[in-house]
């Protein structure tokens, strides 16, 4: 046994600490817990293969061109021009709506619900209330070309689907006003989904917009 | 000090327990310490007054006779019947619409939310979805009474806006059908609550049918 | 129909609440609707029989002249010097070890357990930090003739058994303090609950305190 | 734009999804969302230095050879025999006391508490109540060998110092008979940590072993 006092650098535990923390919803305390999960785990080819599964995975990932969500394919074509197989079939001849959500995961939501059969794009986020930060990555210039491409061809409605969130409704006002140009010109209609109670409101707890949206869209 | 052991019976304190147990929401810890609380408060007047406070406030109770909810009145004649003074306005001619709601609370909710200004009419609960326990308690033949009455006086529309609960739907369909008649005799509009996104929805955490309505309410 | 506007005062409701509102552990939303369940409740005999059940437990009601707990009992002669049937067999000669705790709960929990078979003494509550606030109602007077009357016919032990909060250990410093001159001169030795790991302690989220304890009081 | 319908394959993606599943306290929802994270990072040098320092953790990992806990060290001599900085000063002559920890945070916490200045000792886990699982991971042949090595040297007292838990305390009774005939013939006392009451324990919500053990424990 070495007499001498080792050597002892936490730099890259702690390191590894900062980028877990960098995860979303992750604090520190369960951060130090995955570091030490990765480092401790007693199984180099465990932590290989999430290696390269990490890195396959981003070496597959391409944008559609179309509604712009991420999908994975191993289709070299794809990486510069894909379009995702749920956008596709709107190449030829787009349908009549187009529903303009905040990000891949509503998507997905409004997809796996079955209640709507027109086709998507998806903005990338929410336009901040202040301040600008983020901006640059939401996808507004390809969503105008999108409708300036789609209207001549049967475009008839684009559904702002935001959120119904300070953050959702400022996107969806400015959103509308950014088409409302292309929309007058081409005769399509700019719609937001509707408001009310929704399921599992009761009214005894209701809050007055809800109630005031409720009593003003009854039928 | 005496030298007998002495007679303990728990029964009344276990009885004040059973009591507290039966009010809303109270466990039996809860009803336990509620019991100790009264047993053993020091100030005599304090428990002389709760029960006094209590015996008046349950003889000054009176049920309005238009929109059935409970209100309090020293006035000798209401307890008859009394009309509580956010009907009184209307008994000389009823508003355009008259809003029915489950329980006086919703009706307060609305109240303090300044979204609507017609009448109401508190059916007492909602129909139960099995069974029939309750149902008596319901003032369903009062709410067509009302309605016969108001209709050819001024009454445009009933509003049913129950909560958007199994039990709630189930209340409104079956208040639908039984209005039906009385509503077609005299051209009033039966109508319900708008449904859609309601303050704070998250797309991606939405429901199913809340999104269906969401959309085919869209405006 | 009365056409004219009724009074509507709704003071004993109110005041009905403000006295359900200083319940323990009760909110205004909680006290409105207990409020609200006596005033609607449709049976008059429920309510008159609750406050029945009220007014007999409080007359039965007497705190035994041994431990100050309160219990309740039928017997006349009870009313100014019972001693409870806990008590009772310990007052021809006291048993070797007096508990002292803080409330009748303390007292109830330690004999549900069957782990004691000494005496017990309520002392109350616990002496405030700051201010004086309540320590009137402690019986740290009896406390002392208590163990004064018992020490020369075997009381071997007083047990201070409060909490380990900062309430709990002033009180068990200062009632030390306190009973320390009769202690030293019938020989009673005043001791306290230990303190270390307690059932379900992990040691990654134990306290500095309660380790250092555990680490001092290992065996 | 490619008017083909492009291949999307799932598996990479899905494959991580399962990879994060696996990180300790994740559900399948969290795991959907790390793996987005990462995948769908804009930044490649993010992805790429936190890969780099996940691998550079893992190889300046070593295990110490004398309390078993896991450290970091950049000294290549470190690899195969190193000694962490906290057991290098024992080296020479160990301390009277050795404490026997479950797992490196318990000693770090220990450690960071500065209430005891012996050795330490991480067993790796508790010994499973039922079944055999993870028995072989337990550095039970190293406890043996470090109390045999130490115990002519100087070492006093093993202090067991599991979580009082059923786990923790079968752990506990096992590794004391395991201990006993080298503690017995170097006259080596097997300690455990004191039971009682815990920072912030109230009487009222105790649990019966804690206070059998605070009462026996008393002092």
């Amino acid at each position: 046994m070495r007499q001498v006092v080792c050597t002892t650098t936490m730099n890259h535990f702690e390191k590894l600490v900062e980028y877990f923390s960098k995860f979303p919803g992750i604090g520190k305390r369960q951060a130090k817990r995955f570091a030490s999960f990765v480092i401790k785990h007693p199984n180099d080819a465990f932590i290989d293969d999430f290696v390269a599964t990490l890195r396959k995975a981003r070496e597959e990932k391409t944008v559609c061109t179309r509604c712009m969500r991420t999908f994975f394919s191993t289709h070299p074509a794809d990486k510069n021009d894909g379009v995702c197989t749920i956008c596709a079939p709107g190449t030829v001849s787009p349908r009549e709506a187009l529903m303009v959500v905040e990000k891949d995961v509503d998507m997905e939501t409004v997809l796996g619900m079955n209640v709507f059969d027109g086709d998507f794009f998806v903005l990338g986020g929410t336009i901040p209330l202040v301040g600008k930060r983020g901006y640059d990555m939401l996808h507004i210039k390809e969503l105008e070309k999108r409708v300036a491409d789609d209207a001549p061809r049967g475009l008839k409605e684009v559904i702002l689907a935001f959120s119904l969130t300070p953050e959702g409704e400022h996107t969806r006002l400015s959103i509308a006003k950014t088409l409302s140009p292309i929309a007058e010109k081409f005769g399509v209609r700019i719609s937001t989904l509707g408001r009310g109670l929704s399921t599992g409101t009761e009214l005894e707890y209701s809050d007055n917009e809800t109630l005031a949206n409720a009593l003003k869209n009854r039928s």
